[in-house]
Protein backbone atom coordinates (compact mmCIF):
# COMPACT_ATOMS: atom_id res chain seq x y z
CA UNK A 1 0.00 0.00 0.00
CA UNK A 2 2.95 2.37 0.61
CA UNK A 3 3.98 4.49 -2.05
CA UNK A 4 7.37 3.72 -3.57
CA UNK A 5 8.18 7.76 -4.22
CA UNK A 6 7.39 10.84 -1.62
CA UNK A 7 3.90 12.17 -2.47
CA UNK A 8 3.94 15.19 -3.80
CA UNK A 9 1.22 17.48 -2.26
CA UNK A 10 0.15 20.91 -2.79
CA UNK A 11 -2.88 22.77 -0.46
CA UNK A 12 -4.39 25.76 -2.57
CA UNK A 13 -4.85 28.76 -0.47
CA UNK A 14 -7.05 31.87 -1.56
CA UNK A 15 -8.29 34.63 0.72
CA UNK A 16 -10.96 33.66 3.11
CA UNK A 17 -10.26 30.49 3.14
CA UNK A 18 -11.34 28.51 6.22
CA UNK A 19 -8.61 27.86 8.75
CA UNK A 20 -9.38 24.19 10.02
CA UNK A 21 -9.83 23.08 6.63
CA UNK A 22 -6.61 23.74 6.00
CA UNK A 23 -4.54 23.00 9.24
CA UNK A 24 -6.83 19.75 10.40
CA UNK A 25 -5.52 17.74 7.08
CA UNK A 26 -2.30 19.18 6.96
CA UNK A 27 -1.68 18.42 10.80
CA UNK A 28 -2.43 15.03 9.83
CA UNK A 29 -0.16 15.23 7.29
CA UNK A 30 2.79 17.05 9.59
CA UNK A 31 2.24 13.89 11.66
CA UNK A 32 2.32 11.50 8.64
CA UNK A 33 5.72 13.12 7.47
CA UNK A 34 7.53 12.46 10.75
CA UNK A 35 7.61 8.29 9.68
CA UNK A 36 6.41 8.69 5.63
CA UNK A 37 8.04 11.25 3.65
CA UNK A 38 5.92 13.69 1.65
CA UNK A 39 6.52 17.27 0.38
CA UNK A 40 4.12 20.15 1.09
CA UNK A 41 3.71 22.89 -1.67
CA UNK A 42 1.17 25.92 0.11
CA UNK A 43 0.29 27.33 -3.47
CA UNK A 44 -1.31 31.21 -3.78
CA UNK A 45 -1.86 33.59 -6.08
CA UNK A 46 1.51 35.26 -5.13
CA UNK A 47 3.89 34.34 -2.38
CA UNK A 48 2.33 37.26 0.01
CA UNK A 49 0.71 35.60 3.09
CA UNK A 50 -2.75 35.20 2.62
CA UNK A 51 -5.21 35.72 5.32
CA UNK A 52 -7.99 33.92 6.85
CA UNK A 53 -9.88 37.07 7.04
CA UNK A 54 -13.48 36.45 5.19
CA UNK A 55 -14.17 40.32 3.07
CA UNK A 56 -18.35 39.43 4.24
CA UNK A 57 -17.56 38.92 7.85
CA UNK A 58 -16.33 42.31 9.30
CA UNK A 59 -15.96 41.68 12.84
CA UNK A 60 -13.93 38.37 12.17
CA UNK A 61 -10.40 38.53 13.25
CA UNK A 62 -7.77 35.69 11.65
CA UNK A 63 -4.73 34.27 10.39
CA UNK A 64 -2.19 35.10 7.78
CA UNK A 65 -0.35 32.24 6.21
CA UNK A 66 2.66 32.17 4.17
CA UNK A 67 3.00 30.50 1.01
CA UNK A 68 5.80 28.45 -0.55
CA UNK A 69 4.68 28.25 -4.47
CA UNK A 70 2.55 30.10 -7.08
CA UNK A 71 -0.05 28.76 -9.31
CA UNK A 72 2.95 28.96 -12.04
CA UNK A 73 5.75 27.65 -9.93
CA UNK A 74 3.96 24.91 -8.25
CA UNK A 75 5.78 21.91 -8.88
CA UNK A 76 3.63 18.28 -10.35
CA UNK A 77 0.94 17.23 -7.94
CA UNK A 78 -0.38 13.82 -6.69
CA UNK A 79 -2.00 15.56 -4.59
CA UNK A 80 -4.04 18.71 -4.28
CA UNK A 81 -6.17 19.58 -1.09
CA UNK A 82 -8.76 22.32 -1.76
CA UNK A 83 -9.76 24.18 1.34
CA UNK A 84 -13.64 25.83 1.69
CA UNK A 85 -14.33 29.10 3.80
CA UNK A 86 -16.36 32.19 3.03
CA UNK A 87 -13.92 33.41 0.47
CA UNK A 88 -15.47 30.59 -2.61
CA UNK A 89 -18.66 32.45 -1.94
CA UNK A 90 -17.01 35.66 -2.92
CA UNK A 91 -14.57 36.95 -5.64
CA UNK A 92 -11.77 37.39 -3.47
CA UNK A 93 -8.13 38.34 -5.42
CA UNK A 94 -7.05 35.15 -7.22
CA UNK A 95 -10.02 33.28 -6.61
CA UNK A 96 -10.39 32.97 -10.57
CA UNK A 97 -7.12 31.84 -10.89
CA UNK A 98 -7.06 29.27 -7.93
CA UNK A 99 -10.22 27.67 -10.02
CA UNK A 100 -8.10 27.56 -13.26
CA UNK A 101 -5.53 26.02 -11.42
CA UNK A 102 -7.58 22.97 -10.20
CA UNK A 103 -8.83 22.62 -13.50
CA UNK A 104 -4.98 22.61 -15.34
CA UNK A 105 -3.72 20.45 -12.74
CA UNK A 106 -6.75 18.17 -12.33
CA UNK A 107 -5.68 15.84 -14.81
CA UNK A 108 -2.05 14.74 -13.49
CA UNK A 109 -3.78 13.96 -9.39
CA UNK A 110 -3.78 10.97 -8.20
CA UNK A 111 -6.22 12.22 -5.69
CA UNK A 112 -8.27 15.44 -5.29
CA UNK A 113 -9.39 16.30 -1.53
CA UNK A 114 -11.78 19.04 -1.04
CA UNK A 115 -12.90 20.29 2.56
CA UNK A 116 -16.29 22.45 3.15
CA UNK A 117 -17.05 24.91 0.60
CA UNK A 118 -13.52 23.58 -1.21
CA UNK A 119 -15.93 21.27 -3.44
CA UNK A 120 -17.35 24.34 -4.95
CA UNK A 121 -14.19 25.61 -6.24
CA UNK A 122 -13.57 22.19 -8.13
CA UNK A 123 -17.59 22.41 -9.18
CA UNK A 124 -17.00 25.40 -10.72
CA UNK A 125 -13.60 24.00 -12.12
CA UNK A 126 -15.62 21.35 -14.04
CA UNK A 127 -13.70 18.77 -12.38
CA UNK A 128 -16.94 17.33 -10.29
CA UNK A 129 -19.50 16.91 -13.02
CA UNK A 130 -21.17 13.69 -13.27
CA UNK A 131 -19.60 12.91 -9.84
CA UNK A 132 -20.87 12.38 -6.17
CA UNK A 133 -19.51 14.53 -4.43
CA UNK A 134 -20.39 16.48 -0.95
CA UNK A 135 -20.07 19.60 1.16
CA UNK A 136 -20.88 22.25 3.91
CA UNK A 137 -24.07 21.36 4.99
CA UNK A 138 -25.29 25.11 5.75
CA UNK A 139 -24.50 25.93 1.82
CA UNK A 140 -24.96 23.02 0.32
CA UNK A 141 -28.46 23.52 -1.16
CA UNK A 142 -26.85 26.30 -2.82
CA UNK A 143 -23.88 24.82 -4.23
CA UNK A 144 -26.72 22.52 -5.66
CA UNK A 145 -28.13 25.02 -7.08
CA UNK A 146 -25.15 26.65 -8.12
CA UNK A 147 -23.26 23.53 -9.63
CA UNK A 148 -26.68 20.82 -10.98
CA UNK A 149 -24.25 18.71 -12.77
CA UNK A 150 -22.26 17.34 -10.26
CA UNK A 151 -24.64 14.36 -7.89
CA UNK A 152 -24.43 16.00 -4.88
CA UNK A 153 -24.94 13.98 -1.52
CA UNK A 154 -26.71 15.55 1.15
CA UNK A 155 -25.74 13.13 4.46
CA UNK A 156 -22.12 11.89 3.95
CA UNK A 157 -19.45 13.21 6.53
CA UNK A 158 -17.17 12.45 3.09
CA UNK A 159 -17.57 11.19 -0.18
CA UNK A 160 -15.14 9.25 -2.18
CA UNK A 161 -15.68 9.11 -6.39
CA UNK A 162 -13.17 8.00 -8.41
CA UNK A 163 -9.79 10.09 -7.28
CA UNK A 164 -11.99 12.73 -5.99
CA UNK A 165 -12.59 12.82 -2.16
CA UNK A 166 -14.88 15.57 -1.42
CA UNK A 167 -15.87 16.01 1.86
CA UNK A 168 -18.69 18.05 4.43
CA UNK A 169 -17.94 21.12 6.56
CA UNK A 170 -14.75 22.51 8.61
CA UNK A 171 -14.28 19.37 10.90
CA UNK A 172 -14.95 17.06 8.61
CA UNK A 173 -11.29 17.38 6.74
CA UNK A 174 -9.85 16.11 9.48
CA UNK A 175 -12.09 12.64 9.32
CA UNK A 176 -11.13 12.25 4.99
CA UNK A 177 -7.58 13.52 5.45
CA UNK A 178 -7.48 10.05 8.06
CA UNK A 179 -9.80 8.04 5.54
CA UNK A 180 -7.36 9.05 2.80
CA UNK A 181 -4.22 8.20 4.92
CA UNK A 182 -5.72 4.65 5.44
CA UNK A 183 -6.27 3.88 2.09
CA UNK A 184 -2.91 5.32 0.86
CA UNK A 185 -1.04 4.32 3.92
CA UNK A 186 -3.24 1.56 5.95
CA UNK A 187 -5.47 1.11 8.73
CA UNK A 188 -2.74 1.14 11.14
CA UNK A 189 -0.76 4.28 10.30
CA UNK A 190 -4.29 6.28 10.08
CA UNK A 191 -5.02 5.09 13.79
CA UNK A 192 -1.02 6.09 14.77
CA UNK A 193 -1.78 9.57 13.24
CA UNK A 194 -4.87 9.84 15.07
CA UNK A 195 -3.55 8.70 18.22
CA UNK A 196 -1.12 11.23 17.88
CA UNK A 197 -3.72 14.12 17.22
CA UNK A 198 -5.80 12.62 20.02
CA UNK A 199 -8.57 12.71 17.60
CA UNK A 200 -11.35 10.17 17.91
CA UNK A 201 -12.20 9.52 14.62
CA UNK A 202 -15.58 9.59 12.21
CA UNK A 203 -14.81 6.14 10.56
CA UNK A 204 -18.14 5.99 8.81
CA UNK A 205 -18.73 8.50 5.94
CA UNK A 206 -22.38 7.93 5.96
CA UNK A 207 -22.20 9.56 9.82
CA UNK A 208 -23.31 13.29 9.39
CA UNK A 209 -25.73 14.51 12.00
CA UNK A 210 -25.21 18.33 10.33
CA UNK A 211 -27.02 17.09 7.08
CA UNK A 212 -30.24 16.02 10.12
CA UNK A 213 -29.62 18.88 11.60
CA UNK A 214 -30.00 22.01 8.70
CA UNK A 215 -32.59 20.11 7.46
CA UNK A 216 -31.49 18.30 4.34
CA UNK A 217 -32.86 16.13 1.92
CA UNK A 218 -33.07 12.22 2.05
CA UNK A 219 -30.68 10.96 -0.70
CA UNK A 220 -31.87 8.94 -3.83
CA UNK B 1 -22.41 35.71 30.55
CA UNK B 2 -21.65 38.04 27.68
CA UNK B 3 -18.32 40.37 28.32
CA UNK B 4 -19.36 44.03 27.92
CA UNK B 5 -16.17 44.91 25.51
CA UNK B 6 -14.03 42.68 23.19
CA UNK B 7 -11.92 39.85 24.49
CA UNK B 8 -8.45 40.93 24.24
CA UNK B 9 -6.79 37.24 22.96
CA UNK B 10 -3.10 36.52 22.33
CA UNK B 11 -1.92 33.70 20.54
CA UNK B 12 1.74 32.66 21.57
CA UNK B 13 4.24 31.30 18.75
CA UNK B 14 7.48 29.32 18.72
CA UNK B 15 9.20 27.36 15.95
CA UNK B 16 7.69 23.77 16.18
CA UNK B 17 4.49 24.33 17.88
CA UNK B 18 1.41 22.08 16.51
CA UNK B 19 -0.48 23.20 13.74
CA UNK B 20 -3.91 21.87 15.27
CA UNK B 21 -3.16 22.84 18.51
CA UNK B 22 -3.22 26.86 17.25
CA UNK B 23 -5.52 26.50 14.65
CA UNK B 24 -8.39 24.18 16.25
CA UNK B 25 -9.20 26.82 18.53
CA UNK B 26 -8.48 30.02 16.28
CA UNK B 27 -11.20 28.30 14.26
CA UNK B 28 -13.17 28.63 17.06
CA UNK B 29 -12.54 32.04 17.94
CA UNK B 30 -12.61 33.17 13.70
CA UNK B 31 -16.33 31.82 13.68
CA UNK B 32 -17.32 33.50 17.13
CA UNK B 33 -15.82 36.64 16.05
CA UNK B 34 -18.73 36.82 12.81
CA UNK B 35 -21.09 37.28 15.85
CA UNK B 36 -19.06 38.41 18.65
CA UNK B 37 -16.14 41.17 19.25
CA UNK B 38 -13.21 39.92 19.80
CA UNK B 39 -9.62 41.10 19.25
CA UNK B 40 -6.64 38.51 18.46
CA UNK B 41 -2.96 39.09 18.52
CA UNK B 42 -0.34 37.00 17.02
CA UNK B 43 2.44 36.82 19.51
CA UNK B 44 5.88 35.91 18.41
CA UNK B 45 9.72 36.54 19.46
CA UNK B 46 10.09 38.73 16.30
CA UNK B 47 7.61 39.62 13.15
CA UNK B 48 8.98 36.76 11.42
CA UNK B 49 6.60 34.10 10.36
CA UNK B 50 7.13 30.95 12.30
CA UNK B 51 7.14 27.48 11.14
CA UNK B 52 5.32 24.39 12.50
CA UNK B 53 8.32 22.33 11.61
CA UNK B 54 10.05 20.46 14.70
CA UNK B 55 13.70 20.65 14.66
CA UNK B 56 13.66 16.96 16.25
CA UNK B 57 11.42 15.45 13.37
CA UNK B 58 13.86 16.23 10.37
CA UNK B 59 11.82 14.79 7.53
CA UNK B 60 9.01 16.64 8.82
CA UNK B 61 6.75 18.96 6.36
CA UNK B 62 5.65 22.34 7.96
CA UNK B 63 3.46 25.71 7.36
CA UNK B 64 4.69 29.06 8.63
CA UNK B 65 1.85 31.67 10.21
CA UNK B 66 2.90 35.49 10.36
CA UNK B 67 2.70 36.88 13.77
CA UNK B 68 0.75 40.17 14.51
CA UNK B 69 2.94 41.07 18.05
CA UNK B 70 6.42 40.50 19.55
CA UNK B 71 6.31 39.77 22.82
CA UNK B 72 7.20 43.06 23.95
CA UNK B 73 4.62 44.97 21.58
CA UNK B 74 1.76 42.51 22.52
CA UNK B 75 -1.38 44.40 23.78
CA UNK B 76 -2.69 44.22 27.20
CA UNK B 77 -4.81 40.81 27.51
CA UNK B 78 -7.42 38.80 28.74
CA UNK B 79 -6.81 35.35 27.48
CA UNK B 80 -3.81 33.76 26.25
CA UNK B 81 -3.92 30.88 24.57
CA UNK B 82 -0.29 28.29 24.36
CA UNK B 83 -0.09 25.39 21.69
CA UNK B 84 2.27 22.94 22.53
CA UNK B 85 4.39 20.56 19.49
CA UNK B 86 7.52 19.45 19.62
CA UNK B 87 8.94 22.67 19.82
CA UNK B 88 8.18 22.60 23.80
CA UNK B 89 10.66 20.07 24.08
CA UNK B 90 13.34 20.93 22.73
CA UNK B 91 15.04 24.70 22.69
CA UNK B 92 13.88 26.73 19.74
CA UNK B 93 14.83 30.17 19.17
CA UNK B 94 12.26 32.55 21.15
CA UNK B 95 11.31 29.63 23.96
CA UNK B 96 12.77 31.23 26.71
CA UNK B 97 11.23 34.15 25.75
CA UNK B 98 7.81 33.03 25.38
CA UNK B 99 8.13 31.58 28.83
CA UNK B 100 9.29 34.50 30.37
CA UNK B 101 6.34 36.46 28.32
CA UNK B 102 3.99 33.36 29.83
CA UNK B 103 5.13 34.35 33.62
CA UNK B 104 5.71 38.44 33.24
CA UNK B 105 1.82 38.36 31.96
CA UNK B 106 -0.26 35.51 33.83
CA UNK B 107 -1.21 38.35 36.58
CA UNK B 108 -3.00 40.44 33.38
CA UNK B 109 -5.09 37.57 32.41
CA UNK B 110 -8.64 36.37 33.23
CA UNK B 111 -7.95 33.30 31.46
CA UNK B 112 -5.26 30.77 29.96
CA UNK B 113 -6.05 28.45 28.07
CA UNK B 114 -3.05 25.69 27.10
CA UNK B 115 -3.33 22.98 24.38
CA UNK B 116 -1.51 20.02 24.57
CA UNK B 117 2.57 20.26 25.93
CA UNK B 118 1.60 24.27 25.91
CA UNK B 119 1.14 23.86 29.70
CA UNK B 120 4.73 22.54 30.08
CA UNK B 121 5.81 25.92 28.99
CA UNK B 122 2.94 27.24 31.39
CA UNK B 123 4.58 24.82 34.00
CA UNK B 124 8.24 25.84 33.37
CA UNK B 125 6.84 29.81 33.76
CA UNK B 126 5.76 28.46 37.44
CA UNK B 127 2.18 29.61 36.88
CA UNK B 128 0.70 26.25 37.50
CA UNK B 129 2.68 25.27 40.42
CA UNK B 130 -0.10 24.04 43.55
CA UNK B 131 -2.75 23.85 40.12
CA UNK B 132 -4.99 20.72 38.44
CA UNK B 133 -3.71 20.64 35.04
CA UNK B 134 -3.24 17.96 32.10
CA UNK B 135 -1.25 17.77 29.45
CA UNK B 136 -1.10 15.42 26.05
CA UNK B 137 -1.11 11.75 26.79
CA UNK B 138 2.08 10.43 25.20
CA UNK B 139 3.95 13.39 27.05
CA UNK B 140 2.16 12.95 30.49
CA UNK B 141 4.40 10.95 32.80
CA UNK B 142 7.78 13.14 31.18
CA UNK B 143 6.28 16.41 32.09
CA UNK B 144 4.81 14.92 36.01
CA UNK B 145 8.69 14.22 36.23
CA UNK B 146 9.54 17.97 34.90
CA UNK B 147 7.11 19.89 36.75
CA UNK B 148 6.50 17.87 40.11
CA UNK B 149 4.85 20.82 41.69
CA UNK B 150 2.15 20.93 39.25
CA UNK B 151 -1.19 18.53 40.46
CA UNK B 152 -1.02 16.61 37.16
CA UNK B 153 -4.32 15.35 35.61
CA UNK B 154 -3.97 11.80 33.68
CA UNK B 155 -7.07 11.22 32.63
CA UNK B 156 -8.74 14.23 31.46
CA UNK B 157 -9.95 15.89 28.14
CA UNK B 158 -8.93 19.44 29.95
CA UNK B 159 -8.36 20.70 33.36
CA UNK B 160 -10.14 23.83 34.51
CA UNK B 161 -8.26 25.02 37.83
CA UNK B 162 -8.82 28.83 38.39
CA UNK B 163 -8.26 31.34 35.36
CA UNK B 164 -6.23 27.91 34.21
CA UNK B 165 -7.79 26.17 31.25
CA UNK B 166 -5.31 23.03 30.59
CA UNK B 167 -6.08 20.90 27.68
CA UNK B 168 -5.09 17.01 26.38
CA UNK B 169 -3.24 16.56 23.40
CA UNK B 170 -3.86 18.47 20.10
CA UNK B 171 -7.50 17.99 18.96
CA UNK B 172 -8.53 18.36 22.38
CA UNK B 173 -7.90 22.06 22.18
CA UNK B 174 -10.88 22.41 20.03
CA UNK B 175 -12.97 20.65 23.41
CA UNK B 176 -11.29 23.01 25.41
CA UNK B 177 -12.18 26.04 23.69
CA UNK B 178 -15.46 25.03 23.06
CA UNK B 179 -16.17 24.57 26.55
CA UNK B 180 -14.48 28.13 27.14
CA UNK B 181 -16.45 29.34 24.98
CA UNK B 182 -19.88 27.90 26.59
CA UNK B 183 -18.08 29.62 29.80
CA UNK B 184 -18.14 33.12 28.85
CA UNK B 185 -20.98 33.57 25.91
CA UNK B 186 -22.75 30.77 26.76
CA UNK B 187 -24.17 27.20 25.97
CA UNK B 188 -26.10 28.35 22.60
CA UNK B 189 -23.25 29.88 21.22
CA UNK B 190 -20.81 27.38 21.81
CA UNK B 191 -23.23 24.78 20.06
CA UNK B 192 -23.43 27.39 17.09
CA UNK B 193 -19.91 27.75 16.74
CA UNK B 194 -19.13 23.99 16.91
CA UNK B 195 -22.34 23.63 14.68
CA UNK B 196 -20.95 26.03 11.75
CA UNK B 197 -17.34 24.03 12.55
CA UNK B 198 -19.77 20.78 11.42
CA UNK B 199 -17.72 19.19 14.92
CA UNK B 200 -18.95 16.82 17.43
CA UNK B 201 -17.55 18.10 21.04
CA UNK B 202 -16.97 16.05 24.07
CA UNK B 203 -18.66 18.02 26.75
CA UNK B 204 -17.18 15.57 29.12
CA UNK B 205 -14.04 17.29 30.09
CA UNK B 206 -13.04 13.22 32.03
CA UNK B 207 -13.61 11.75 28.32
CA UNK B 208 -10.39 10.14 27.63
CA UNK B 209 -9.64 7.51 25.82
CA UNK B 210 -5.71 8.53 24.72
CA UNK B 211 -5.07 8.29 28.64
CA UNK B 212 -6.30 4.74 28.95
CA UNK B 213 -4.60 3.84 25.62
CA UNK B 214 -1.49 4.97 27.06
CA UNK B 215 -1.62 3.12 29.79
CA UNK B 216 -1.84 6.30 32.70
CA UNK B 217 -2.57 5.70 36.01
CA UNK B 218 -5.35 6.09 37.52
CA UNK B 219 -5.88 9.90 39.16
CA UNK B 220 -5.59 9.99 43.05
Amino acid sequence: MTSPTPLSIGCLLFPGFQALDVFGPLDALNVLSYTTPLTLSIIGASLSPISTHPASQPTAIGQTIVPTHTFSSAPPLDVLLIPGGYGTRGSPPGLEEAIDFIRSRFPELKYMITVCTGSRLAARAGVLDGLRATTNKRAWLDTREMAPGVKWVAHARWVVDGKCWTSAGVSAGIDVVLAWVEEVYGREKAGEVAGVMEYERHEDSRWDPFAVANGLPVDE
